[in-house]
C-alpha cells in the first residue's frame, strides 16, 4: 500500500519583497516544516514585466531564511515562482506548498501535489515542440509522483520554464543551430507557450501530432485548462508543480478548477466554488490561483477596451488588477494569485482558475 | 396637473476621446433630439489625473457636434461631465440624458432628472462651510426641478464644481480674503468634498451644523451615499444634475443605488439589481455609475494593498481598475462609468453606486 | 527672376494642448499672416505614443482658431506636425512656418521653405521600397519648390506620412494584395522607416538601387543626416516640409544641421553653433529641431543603459528627456523641439539636429 | 605627524541591482581591499520613489558578497547609500570608497575622505533644529576625520539620514512627544531638508540661529552648496562621508565642486571642471555626484516645464533624465550619479555637482 501523504499549503502576508518574517515565524511556531516544502509561490509588488526585480529579490530573501534551516542543496531543490504584479487591491503574499506525512483516516480524495524536473532544454529546442514534448513528458512525470491516477484530477500544472539568453543564443548557433528567436524577451513568451501546450498534451486536451510548431505562441485558440507558466533566467530545465486531488493523499484540502471564457465570465468560477462547498460553513478559501491576460481583439463583450494601445501601463498590469477586482469580488479577500503571461492558458481574454479549500468538520 | 416626462439614457460607445459619430447617428436617426439634452456623461481613455487632457478633447469634439444642430448658448447650457481613466477593460462611452415629454400612461414612479446651477462660487468660499451650503441649495432646487418629493428617491446627484486658479487666487486676495488653499491641485479636492458634503446636507444625511470646516477633505468618516462630484476649470458656479424616481415621469426606465462598505463589498449592488429586477427578463442594464477609491488605510479587509505606495501608477487609477473588475463581474459588461476622487462620496475605501435599469414588458 | 521670399519661423509657447492664445495674438498683431502659414510643428505634452491624444487636441484647436481667419479648404491645407512628448524639462511650443514675400536686399542665401504633396500611397506599399521611391520624388519636388539648387544646402525635411488602418488593410486584401504588416503600429514605424530612407535618397545619401526592402525599419546602418518623419492617420499621402538655404530668399534666417553620432555627441552640434555665430551678439537661435531615440544596442559608449528595459516608462521618453537635456545644456532653452522615433533618422543611437538661427545687424 | 593616507574610488558598472560581479572580481585581483571600504554608493535601476526595492535589493546583495570577506560587523560598519533611478541613458552603476594607507610623496593636496556617525535621533526631532544641529555636529566630526582644515576644502558631503515609522511616531508619542509629521513619506522629506540644513551650518553657509524651524523643508532660498542627504528606514542616525581636500593625503585624486543655478546651468561645472583640468590629457574623470530636482516655479528660465503636471512619470524621474543629460553632455560619459530630493541641497531648480577626477602623470 501506497504511503499515505498530506498537502498542506500556507498562505503568508508579506510587507515587502523581502519580507520573510512570516515564514519564518511559521517555521519557528512547528506551523511549516522546512524539510517539506516542496514549492513557494508569492505575487510581488512589481511591474511584472521585464525590469521587475522584486521577484528576485524575494526568491533571494526566501532563500537566506530557509538557508538558516535547510542545507544549501535542500534550499536550491525547492521551486520559486514569484509572479509580479500587485495591481488594484492584489496583496502580496506567498504560498508555501508542503508535502508531509499523512494519516488515512477519511475515505475521500483530497489535495495531491506532485513535483518533477526535465533534464536541461537544449537552446535550439525552446518554443519548438521539442520543448512541447519535453514539458508534456515532465508534466506525466508530476503525475504519477503526485499519485494521481485520472488525468480529470489534475487541476493545476505550475511549470516554470527557461528562457534565451545571448550566451544560450550563442552557444546553440556555435553548435550550428539556429533558435527559435534571438529576442531574449519573445523568447520569454515562446517558453511558456511550449511549456503551456505540453500541459494540454499531458492531460489529453491536445495530441502532440495536432499541434503545428508556427502555433506556438501565435494561436490562441489552442489552449490548456489548467496550466500555468512563467519563465525564468535562473534555469535550463523545467520545474514543475501539479496539483489534482488523489485517494493516497490525507488531509482536509482540496482543489478544483475552472475556465474563464473571457474577464468577466464569473459563472464556471461560483461552479467551481459550489463543488468546493465556499460560501457557508461547509468550507473556507486557502488560496486562488489565475491567469489574466487582455483579449488580443481588443473587446470584452464587444466593447471596446483601451488596455492593448495605453503606453503608459502596460496592459498585462490593467489585466490583473481587472481579473483580480473581479475574482476578489467574488472570494471576498485580494489575497489571491493573479498572474500574467497566458499564452495558451486558457482561451484568448479568459484564463484558469484553480481554487484550494479547507473542508471543515469533517 | 403636473406635465409629464419622461427621461432617456443613452448610452454610446466611442472609439476615441473625439469620436462623436455615435451621438451624430444617434442625432441623425432622431433617437436623441439634441434639444432635450440636459447632461452629457462620458467616460475617456487618459489618467483621469492631472495631464488628462482627453476629457477637454471630448468636450471641445462635443460641442463641435452639438452646435451643428443647436445655437451656441443651448451647447453651452449642457452639463458635460467627463470623467478620465478607463483602466482594466473599463470601456470608453459616454452617457447622453435628456428630457422629453411624456405620456400619463403608467401608474408606477419612473426615471426623473433634475437640473440646477448655482450662482458663481466666491474663490474664498471654496472648500469652506459657505460652500456646503451654496452646493446643499442647489441640490435642493435641482431635486424640485426634478419633481422628486421624497428625498429617499433620490438616487445619484452628480455636481460638477469649480476649482482654484492662480487667478482666482489673487482675485480673491486682491479683496483682502484668504482662500482655502494656495495649492490649485488641491482646491480641486476640496471643492469635491464640499460639494459632497453639500449633498449630505440637502439629503438629510447630515446637517450643516454638524460639520466642522477642518473636517471638509479630512474626516472621511462623514459621507453621503448618493453623491459624485467633480471639479472642473471651466465653470465658477455649480451645475447639478439629480437622478431619481417620481411619479411625475414616466417611461422604462428606473433608478436604484448602493453604497460598497469597501472595494469588494458586492452584496449591496446585488441587492440594488435584485430591486431593479436585474438578472433576468424583466429588466436590462442601462447603465452604471460608481466612485472608486483606494482605502486610505492601506488595507482591504486586512490584506494590505500597494496602491498608495506605488509611484509608477496613480492609486486611483489602480482602484478604477479593481472595482471595475468587481462591477463589471456583476452587471456582466465594462460599459460602466467607475470614476475617482471621492472625498466624502461613499465611506472610505467603499463608494456608491447608482443602477440605471430600462423596465422591460410592462 | 525668381520671385523674391522671406522665411519666418513663429515660436510660440502653450499652455497646453489646446491653448492658441499665442497663435491668436500673433495674427491679432500682424505678426503672422494667416495665408502664409505653410505649416505649424509642435510639442505638445502627451507621451508621445499610441494613446497620445495632445496631438489632435492641438490639430483640431489649431485649426479652429485658424477657421476663424482662412477657408476652411486654406486651414486643411496646412501641414501639422504635432510631436508628443515634452519629458524633462523640455517646453510645450508651437512652431509656426511663415512664407511671405521677400524683399531683394541681401546678397547672401537665408532660410528657404518648401512645401510638396504625394498621390496617396496604395496601402499595400507602405513600408516598401515603392514609399521609398514616392516620398523621394515627393522630397525632389518640396527641394524645388523652395528654389533650393544644391543638396548640399538642405538641412531639415520633415515628412508626414500615412499608416496602416484595419479598413486600409482589409482594402488592400480585397484588391488581393498584401500589406506590409498587419499591425497597424508597426505600421507606423514602417512608413517612418520608408519615408526617411526616400529622403536619403533624394539628398543623394543612398541610392534606391543599394536599398533592399527588407532593410526597411531594420537595418539601421542606412540613414539620411537631414530626415525627421512622423505617421499620422489622418493623412493617405506625404506632406513634406524642406528647409535649406537659397539666394532667392531673403531675410534675417538661417538654418544649419548637425548629426549626432550617439546621445552624447555635443561636437557636431556645437559645430553647426558656431557656423551659424550663435553664442554671442551675432546671432540668436529661433528654434532647434532634434531626434532622439535610445539605441539598440543598449549601451551608450560601452556604458549600459536602461531604457530599452523599462517597462514602466517608454523608451523614447527616456530617450527625448535625456537627449533634451544635452541639447538645452548647449543652447540654453528647454523650448527645443525633440521628437522620437527615428527609423533611419541619423544613426542609430544619435540622430539629426536643425538649427534655426536669426542674423542680427546684418 | 600626521600618518599620510590615500582615498581610493572605484566605479564599477553593475549588471542589475544585484550584480556583484564586478566588486567581487576587483577583490579577488588585489585592486580593492575589502577592509579600507568606508562607503559604497550605487545607482540602481528602479524608480527612486517609495516603491523602489533595487536600493534594498542592491544592498542586500554587496552584505552578502562582503560577509565572505569581512566580519558581519565590518559590513554594516560601511556606508551604504543607494539611489534608485537610471532614467535617460545614465548606467547603474556603484562606487566604492576606499581609505588606504598612503604615501608623503606629493607636496599638494589630494581626495580626503571622512566619516562620522551621529547618535540615534530621537524621532521627535526629526526636521526639527534640534536635527539640524546634530547633523552640523556630524559632518563637523567627519571633516576632522578627515583632516580637513579649510571648510573651503571640503566639496560633498553625504548624509544617510533616519525617517520616521508608524513604529517611531508612537514611541514618541508614547512619551509624551509629537512628531514634525505623522506622514511617513514627508518624513523622508523633512530628514533630508533637516540633513540638508546641517550641512550648511556646518560648511558656515548659514547659521543655526537664523534659521526658522517652519523653513526646514519649505523655504528653498536656504540651502548648502555641498549636500546630499537621502533617507533611509534602516538607521535611526546619521551616517555621514564628507570628501574634500586635503594635505594630509596623497595619491591622484581630486575633487571639486560647482552649484547649478538651474537645470541647465552648466557654466559653473565647466569651470569646476577645469580647474580640475579635465578635458585633456592632464587628468580623467573618475565620478561625478550630482542632485536634480524639478523647480517648484513650473519654468525653467521662463519656459513652461510639465514636469510637476505629470500623473503618469514621478517629476524626479524626469529631472533626472534632463540633468543626466545636461551632465553627460559635458563629461562624455552617462556613468554618473544624478539623484533626486534635493531640499535645500542646492537652489531650487539647479543644484550641487561634485567631480572626483585623476590627474594623470604627476
Amino acid at each position: 500500500m501506497a504511503l499515505m501523504r498530506e498537502a498542506k499549503v500556507h498562505r503568508i502576508a508579506t510587507q515587502g519583497p523581502d519580507d520573510v518574517s512570516g515564514l519564518a515565524a511559521a517555521i519557528a511556531s512547528g506551523a511549516i516544516s522546512p524539510a517539506g516544502i516542496l514549492a513557494i509561490l508569492g505575487k510581488t509588488e512589481g511591474n511584472g514585466c521585464v525590469n521587475d526585480f522584486t521577484r528576485a529579490f524575494s526568491v533571494q530573501s526566501l532563500k537566506i531564511e530557509l538557508a538558516r534551516h535547510l542545507p544549501t542543496a535542500a534550499v536550491e531543490e525547492i521551486a520559486y515562482v514569484m509572479s509580479g504584479g500587485t495591481e488594484g487591491a492584489l496583496s502580496p503574499h506567498i504560498l508555501v506548498l508542503e508535502r508531509t506525512a499523512g494519516h488515512p483516516v477519511h475515505d475521500r480524495p483530497s489535495l495531491a501535489i506532485g513535483r518533477a524536473l526535465t533534464p536541461a532544454l537544449p537552446p535550439e529546442d525552446l518554443g519548438r515542440l521539442a520543448q512541447v514534448q519535453m514539458a508534456a513528458e515532465g508534466v506525466r512525470a508530476a503525475i504519477r509522483d503526485a499519485g494521481i491516477d485520472d488525468l480529470g484530477d489534475v487541476h493545476f500544472v505550475q511549470i516554470k520554464c527557461p528562457l534565451l539568453t545571448s550566451e544560450r543564443i550563442q552557444r546553440a548557433e556555435a553548435e550550428g543551430y539556429s533558435t527559435a528567436t534571438r529576442d531574449t524577451l519573445k523568447s520569454m513568451g515562446l517558453s511558456r507557450a511550449a511549456s503551456a501546450l505540453g500541459v494540454a498534451v499531458a492531460l489529453g486536451e491536445l495530441s502532440l501530432p495536432d499541434i503545428d510548431e508556427a502555433q506556438i505562441g501565435r494561436d490562441m485558440s489552442l489552449w490548456s485548462s489548467r496550466a500555468s507558466t512563467s519563465a525564468g533566467v535562473e534555469l535550463e530545465n523545467h520545474e514543475i508543480v501539479v496539483l489534482g486531488m488523489s485517494r493516497s493523499w490525507s488531509g482536509p484540502l482540496a482543489v478544483d478548477h475552472a475556465v474563464m471564457a473571457d474577464a468577466i465570465d464569473v459563472a464556471p468560477v461560483k461552479a467551481a466554488m459550489d463543488r468546493l462547498a465556499l460560501g457557508g460553513e461547509a468550507a473556507s478559501l486557502v488560496a486562488l490561483l489565475a491567469k489574466a491576460e487582455p483579449g488580443t481583439s481588443g473587446r470584452l463583450r464587444g466593447s471596446r477596451h483601451t488596455m492593448l494601445d495605453d503606453s503608459d501601463i502596460s496592459a498585462t498590469r490593467h489585466a490583473r488588477a481587472f481579473v483580480g477586482g473581479v475574482l476578489a469580488g467574488l472570494v471576498g479577500t485580494a489575497e489571491i494569485f493573479v498572474s500574467g503571461g497566458a499564452e495558451h492558458q486558457g482561451p484568448d481574454g479568459g484564463g484558469p482558475v484553480a481554487i484550494i479549500a479547507r473542508r471543515n468538520g469533517g
